[in-house]
Parts: C-alpha cells; structure tokens; sequence
C-alpha cells in the first residue's frame, strides 16, 4: 500500500510540475502577443519587461510572497502572516502519515503557484505598453508579486475571509485575471493615453500592431498554457473521480476558447465589416479568462456559450474602454478584467455552491483591494522617480532610450516612428 | 487492486490529455507554418483562418462529428449512426466492474480526438491560401470537420468497414493526413492557381514566402506535436509493454522526420544546386506524415529510411504538381497526400498484418469519398457565395479586403505587392 | 506487486518521454535565437543548418554515437566500446526479474538522449554564423554527434574516468554545454571573425540582430525546455523522493534563470548605461546553464544566486571575448562555455561530494579531448572543402549563396546588407 501511495505522490507531483511548465510557457504566450501589438519602436522595451518582470515574480515570490499567500500563521482572514524563504519538502514518512492529505511535492506546488503571479504581472505590461518607464514598472513588479498579490490570493486560495464566505474562483479569473487587470488600470489612469492616440475632437485613432504573426502565436502559447494553468488548478488526477475532473476542465478550456474565438470574429464583423484578427485573438483569450473561474461543472455546451459571451463582451469592452480614453494597447483591461468579471458570475450558472451575492463581494473585494494598493504604489513610484517617458522618447520610442537597441532595425529603416 | 486501477485510469488519462494538447499545438504550427510561406499581403487573413477553423472543429466536434465517428449505434459499416453532444463521463463504478476495457476518461479521449480534426482542416487552409474567400473557407470546414471526416474517420477509428477488412492507419496518414489533403485537392482544383504563378507559355515563377523563420518555428512546432500526435494514438501507457510501445513511437516518429530533413536537403541540392530551406521543412513533415501509419512496427533504422523516402517524394511532389498547374502555396497537397499515401503503403514494409491490396482500398476509398464529399461542398459554396476573391483584392492582398488590416504595418512600406 | 511494478515503469518512462520531447523543442529555441541574433542576410542558412544538425543527430546517435556513450562492453575508462543501432527495448520478463533496476523503457532513454546530443551541436551553430559555409559545419555535425560528443559523455555518463572519479555533473554543465561552446571555439579561432566586425584600430562595431522577438522566443523556449533537460536528468521520478528531487530540480531551474535575468540586466545597466535586452537573454540562458551541472542541492535561494552570478559573467566574457576579436555572434562560447565552467565549479557550494580539484580535472579534460579533437575535425574539413565563405558571398549574405533564397524577401529592400 505505502508502494501505491509513494507512486501516486510521484504523478500528482509530476502533473503538477507538467502543469506549471505549462503556465511558465504562458509568459512566452504574453510576450509574443504584446510584442505584436506593439509598434515596432517600443518592441525590444516590452520584451524587456516581460522576460524581466517574470525574472522578479520568482524571486519576490520565493522570497516572501509564497509565505504570504499560503502562511503557517495568518494574522486572521484579512491579513496573512509574513515569513520568507521556502521550507523543506515533505518525507516519505510524513506523506505516509498524512493518510492522503498530503499527496504532491510541496516544492511542485511551489512551483506552480510562482508562474501564476507572473501570469498576473504580466497582464499589467501589455495596458502600461509604449509610454512607461521600464524600471518604474520593475519596481511595481517587485511590489506586486511580492505583496499585493499574494494578499489577496490569501483571501480566496490560502484559506482567508472569501474562502471562507464562499466566493468561488477554481483557477482564478479575480485572484489571477482581474487582479492583474485591476493593477492595470491603476496605472492606466495615472500614466494616461499614448500621444496621438485620442485626437482633440474624439475622434480615435487606431495605432495598430507591427507584427500580428506574433501576436497570433502569443495567443497560441496562451492556449496552450491554460491547460496547465486550469487543468492544474484541480490539484489532483490520481483517481478517477480527479481523472476525470481534469478531462473536464481540459475539454471545457478548449470549449470557451473555441466559442470566444467565433462570437468574437463574428460580432467584430458585424461592427466593423471585416473579420478582424486581433479581436479574434482577443476573443480566444477572453473564452479562456472566462471559463477559468469554473471549468469543471459546465457541459462543454455551456463553456462554449460562456466563451461565447466572453468573446461579444470583450469587443464591446475594447470600443467602450477607447470611447472613454483609456488606452490599453493589447485590450489587457478588457480580455482579462471585464471578461474576468463574467467569468466569476458565470459560476452561477452551473455551479450550484455559488452565490450571487458572494461572487459580486469576491469581485468588489478584489477590485477595491488591488485598485487601491496599485494606485497608492504607482502614486509613490510617480512621485519618487516618475513613470512617464519624456515626449521626445515617447516619439522616438522606448527600445532606444530604455534599451538602446532596435528590436528590428533591418526592417523599419528611418521612416517608421 | 482499485486502488491500482484508479491510478493507472489516471496515468492514461494525464497521458493523453497531454498527448492532446501537444496535438492542439499543431495548430499553431499550421498557423505559423503558412503565415512563413505566403506573403505579407496575406499573411493576416491566414492567421484568422487558422485560429477560426480550430475553433469551428471544436464547436462542430462536439455537436456531432464525435458522435459520427464513434457512434454508440452505427446504422451499418459505411454509415454511421447520428446523434449529438458529448454524454457523460465514466463513473469509478462503470470503470471498476470494466476490467481493464475502460481505462481512460471518455472526455479525455474526445479532447485527443478534436485536435485531430482539427489538424486535418488546418491542411485545407495552406492550400487555398492567398486567393480563397475567408467565408467560403469557414463555411466549408463547418461541413468537414462536422461530417466528411467523421464519416472516413468512423470506416477506420470507429471500427467501420475500412477496419473490418485489416485497414492499417495507427494515427491517420489516411484518415487525417490523406483526407486533409483531398478536400484540398478539390478546393484547388476549383479555385485556380494564384495570379502571376504560371505564365503564359508553362513558365513557373516562384512566389516566395515572407517570413522563413516563422515557417521554420512551425515546423518545429508540428515536430514537437507529432510526438503527441502519434504517441498518444497508441492510447495506453499503463504497463511495460504499451509504456515501451509508445516510446518506440516517439523514437520513430523522430527517426522519420531526421531521415526526412536529410535527404530532402540533398534531393533540393541536387536538382537546384542550393540547400532549399523550405524543402528542407517539408521534408521534415514528410517524414512525420510517412511515419503516421505505423510508427510502432519499424526499427529505428527503417522508420529513418520511411522518412528519407518521404523527403525524396515530397520535393518530386513539389516540382511535380507546380509543372501540372496545382498551385499549392505551402506543399500541403504533396506533404499531406502523397507522402500520405505512401505512409499507409509503408506499413507493409514492417507490419506482417498489412496488405497493400487493403491498404490500396483504404487510399482509394478515403480518397474517393473525400474527393466527392469535397467537390460537391465545395461547388455548392461556389455557386451560393463564391469561393475566390475578385482580381484586385487578390492584387491588393486578402488581408485589406477580408480583414481590413495589415500583417506587419511597418515593415513592408507602400512598395509590397 | 507485479501490476505495480508496471505502472511505475509506465510512469517513470512517461516522464522521460515527456522530458525529452521538452528538450526536442529546444532545438527551436535555439533556431529561434540564432535566426534572431543574426542579420536578415544570414537568417536562411542558419535556420536550415538547426534543422539540419538536429536531423543529424538523430541518425548519427541512432547509428554508433549512443553506443559508443554507453557502450556493452567498454574498452576501458577511457575508450568506450564500439557498436552500432540501437538494440531492443526491455521485454516484461526482464523487467519485473530486476528487482527495480530496470525501470524504463531503453527506447525512452534512447530518446532522452539523442535530443541533448542535438543540443550540444546546437551551441556551435550560432557562434559560427555568418561566415561558415554550410556543408563544412554539416560534415562536422556527423563527427560531432557521432564520436565527439559520446567519447567524452561516456567518461561521465557511461561511466568511465571521470564518472570513476567523482566528477559531478548532474545533466551537464560540462558534457553539453561546455562541450559545444569548445567546438565552437575550436571552429571560431580557425574561422576568424567577420568582415567588418573589428576595425583596424582595435574598435569594436556592433552588428545588431534583425529580430529580437523571434531571439526572445527562442530564450523563452529554452527555458522551458530546460525543464526537460534538467527534470528528466534526476532519471526517476516514481517514489516519494524522487517526485520531491523533480520537484526541486524544477525549482531551482526556474530559479537560476531567474536570478541570470536580474544580474544580467543590472549588470548590462550599468556598463552601458541601458537595460540591454541581449545581454537579459544571455543572463537568463547562463542562469540555466550554471545550474546545469547541480539543480538538486541548492536551496532555491543559492541556485538564484548561483544564476545570478552566472548573468553578471555571461556580461563581462561577451565584452571580453570581443576585446580579444574572438567573433561570437550570439554569445555562445560565454554563455555555455565560460558559464559552463562556472556551473561545474559551483556544485561544490551545496554538494558535499564534489571536489574542486576533481571539477576542474573533469573541466580539463572535457574542454582539452573536445578542443584537439573538433580542432583536428576542423583543420581536416578545411583542407578538403574550405570552411569559410568567399568575402563576396559574406558580403551578400550566405543565404544568397548557401541557400539561394532570402529569409524576409519583402522586409529588407535592397538597401538591406
């Protein structure tokens, strides 16, 4: 029996470790999306910023964050206990105490709990894109992973005060989604529109992307990735009840994706006349954020109608978020904000467990909780080193001033700005 | 003993959930691949068909297809039954009292069977590529992917008379290679070549694509999928003779594609006198085509030969349809279909089940049927909607006139045509 | 018993297969990053020559090479034995006779393998781009994957000398890392740098990358990759503490890469005064490479600052390299030669076992057998077909004359050189 117990530790810590390699490849998936909807002056910077920002979610993390979020000794349910560093792993002997209870590496859960906070940092670059400061943004990375998002992900995954009222968020569409997308528009609305952007009658100009081969890649890998990233966030598959349950959650991920993808082209159609690729891009990402708050319980049926809407509400989000100026290049505020909003209501619909009331708490609980901290951090950042290029740099654009460097320089020539 | 039988339902399932989403990956490998070969002017409009017709097979897959291909009534060997959705998964019961004949989740199983379909769809679009209407194209793989391959998939995998009669096709050099191909074929045959590719007096000019490294990052892609592709299409692990079947797979599968590359190369160097990078790529798929159809039987030294044959094959198929006016951007007809072909003749190099004449009336009938199936779809999209895009826009490029955007904004400047 | 027994060799051969196919797609990571770090001129060749070298791995590993690394009957500690392809995998019978001594499929380790041999030849391609004529670094390729590599893997893993004295070098620092980057050094001091890269008064002239988001992708798929190539070291994963050493290997993996960033871009930040993208990748890859040779004793922390070291080195021997004109286009010889080293010196931080004098025994002899013996292969190739371009072909671009077509043939314009 011990023989069976040691082998079924060894595939939940294998499925897990799978899992989170998933997840890693999703800050791939970012970087490539964003990249591509960039222009290609301000490409090398948010490279930069992606490799590095995820560079600085695995320190802050095993540093402080992870002990944060799932703490040995919380305060209370509001505040977690503070400690640093990792611990040892578990014994054999302690595995085969537990009667089941411990099943899976701990350094494995480690593992796939750090590429998640980079998953929510990452979320941040795209919205803040072509006119911050690269190490303005470092700073708030550092601030982020290591402090705000493990708090609030306390709240739900580390046994805190909205796990305990009930709010539901299986593989996080608040605790990871909007949580990034709260940080966002916090900085959004101190740092203000790209230059050109919004004309002085309303009118808006698109600024389109240099490279939509790369965008559509991106949002491959994020496809991909999600399957680790949900999939994983079951915890378990050494039975067949959790069997089962994976299958589940991997068929309906794909099922929202697909669903977002279609209403999403469809509904751009109908707006615009023409099948446009980015939001089609942003419709597979917003059946994904969506469906990540409650893969399991739906039909593949219903996760696809979930997707579905995900992917008409984040076109909508995209031309409303423009209409009132606040400018997100890659959509990041819409596909993973006010998708992830539907995404924790949607709960309701298949979820019998759910409640209303306590998911609309979970999403204002999180909002407040992160709009707040964010804008207290960028505010300080603003006021100590500022985050705003200059004008001048701004036009130039930031691969030369923050990187030095040109991300393309044989293809642009001197014409491009 | 259930205990055991819990964890080894859990290792087949984990097994082929990441056997699928390796396969999903192929889809991006689809995407990358054409968006490399075609040219820039085009390169969005692919992209859209690429991630669109993903999620049509998933969405149509579920609705029907699965249920046609492995029907729960069929109505005889040629037909199956119908009937729609997805049912519910096994139960621990169900599983317990089966002994040892379920032992993987159901809906782990449908997630490995729609990235199938999907791949297959994914060959149309490279074909048709730089002239075929966007809508024309969808409207076609809502009825592939829904209908035609389901009915071929269900004479073989759905144990319909292609089985009954000793067919061979372990992972689908037939089923999904051959028929991914044929509905090409048709589309081409229907559609013309492009513009400008063959002159007047039977000269070819070459229409190089745009962008090699993306192509080149797609067949790496398509690669690393086939791994699950294959791999997980001997559908068990659980024990040490189906754990050494699949790694016999996966050093075959690899074997194949490296003897592919090589004499690929050199067939190019041989008749072009230089080292053909796209060649080169299709010979690598070639290789991993070959191989599909019994990538479990050959030694390692012969799945390296199977594979060289298909690289030789490829560049003659190449050369061959561009001399018969069968405009085909990506090689799709010739990696696909006749290496295709020649896969399934293959196996009776190694398989002492094999029969050419079976393996003969399995080509004959799957291309037969999706030949028709294909013409028939095809002819009625023509006449109801049109399938090619008027002259100008194909001058101009179907990214401005079917997604009203540009691929690269930047790089390309007013000159590119 | 027996029944469990299975299932464990099912799994521990799944997670070596799962592994290897992660160290398959580093193949594209290094495509990627070489196709990105060099001019749009050269981005053909170097493309179809990763292709290429992988392929001939493959075969040249499958024929003689893993034989020869872990050979039957070995000559002595020196010079390993000699056969050729690969025999058969373990029968059932054998398996459950011994006793937990075989535990996965031959087929499997076969797999394993041949993907780090690829690796290894990998490192040499980019170093030597730009200027070296295709079928000259193929022809190496051959004596590489097929003698070179395995003589000196055989000292560690075959167990020979090395292995016999102590020498640590968990999943090879030394044997792939350090190993390529002497080839490659062995090939650049013959070679010569390119034209234009040094002036007459000693200056240095920068030659910029053409893609850097295709060179991030590549770093991001390395990394993930190395998931596989140091997680599948640990050779097992089906009991509780092998689960918990994957697991840690997982962790201080990501952990090394992590902390290369960091140091890499402050590092880069404060020579040059801006946060160098280039250099942040190479931080990442020496934070991967460093960690290499020992990812199982380190705390997560100390592998962080084992990483960290490695990103300020990886700075300092780029620019040192070049002062003295030692032409690496993309930093390969630092990265996994002198970072190598470092790795390989480092497991005497956390692993009482290892002696500094053994390492540096074991560094010796790698980099002294792999430098007279890639030197000798070297000289031989260029005494029968040249190892370099003409000036003119440099000038064109070897993808001109290598490979008669461009990589981006509407991107670059004729003004592009």
């Amino acid at each position: 029996m011990d023989k069976l117990t040691e082998l079924s530790y060894a595939l939940d810590t294998f499925y897990f470790l799978i899992s989170g390699a998933l997840v890693m490849w999703m800050a791939a998936g970012f970087a490539m999306l964003e990249a591509g909807l960039v222009r290609s002056k301000n490409t090398a910077e948010i490279l930069t910023k992606n490799v590095t920002l995820f560079a600085i979610a695995c320190v802050m993390y095993m540093l402080c964050g992870y002990n944060i979020m799932y703490p040995a000794d919380a305060v209370n349910s509001i505040w977690p206990g503070m400690s640093f560093l990792l611990g040892e792993d578990h014994t054999a002997v302690d595995v085969l105490k537990s009667e089941g209870e411990t099943y899976y590496s701990a350094m494995a859960d480690f593992f796939f709990q750090v590429v998640f906070v980079a998953t929510a940092m990452s979320i941040v670059s795209g919205a803040v894109a072509e006119r911050m400061k690269l190490w303005a943004f470092l700073v708030f990375a550092i601030v982020m992973t290591g402090f705000i998002y493990p708090i609030q992900g306390y709240w739900k995954w580390g046994g805190g005060f909205l796990d305990e009222m009930g709010f539901l968020d299986f593989a996080g569409s608040g605790v990871v989604h909007l949580c990034g997308a709260t940080a966002a528009l916090a900085a959004v609305l101190l740092l203000g529109a790209r230059k050109g952007k919004y004309g002085t009658n309303g009118e808006i100009h698109p600024i389109p992307g240099c490279n939509m081969p790369l965008a559509t890649l991106g949002m491959f890998i994020l496809w991909m990735g999600w399957f680790g990233f949900n999939g994983g966030s079951e915890l378990k598959i050494s039975d067949i009840g959790e069997a089962n349950a994976v299958a589940m959650v991997f068929v309906n991920t794909n099922a929202a994706a697909a669903g977002g993808v279609i209403s999403a082209l469809v509904t751009a159609h109908l707006l615009f006349g023409k099948a446009d690729l980015s939001m089609t891009l942003n419709g597979a990402l917003a059946g994904l954020v969506a469906i990540t708050a409650e893969p399991l319980t739906p039909t593949p049926l219903l996760a696809t109608i979930i997707g579905a809407i995900a992917g008409i509400l984040v076109v909508i989000a995209v031309v409303s978020l423009d209409k009132i100026k606040i400018d997100d290049p890659v959509g990041a505020i819409s596909v993973h904000g006010v998708v992830g909003i539907w995404g924790l209501l949607a709960v309701c619909l298949s979820n019998d467990e759910a409640s209303l009331v306590t998911q609309l708490t979970g999403i204002a609980c999180i909002f407040g909780f992160v709009f707040v901290a964010s804008l207290i951090t960028w505010f300080i950042i603003k006021a100590v080193m500022g985050i705003r290029v200059t004008e001048e740099e701004e036009y130039q654009g930031v691969d030369f001033s923050e990187c030095g460097m040109e991300a393309y320089p044989e293809f642009t020539g001197s014409t491009s700005k």
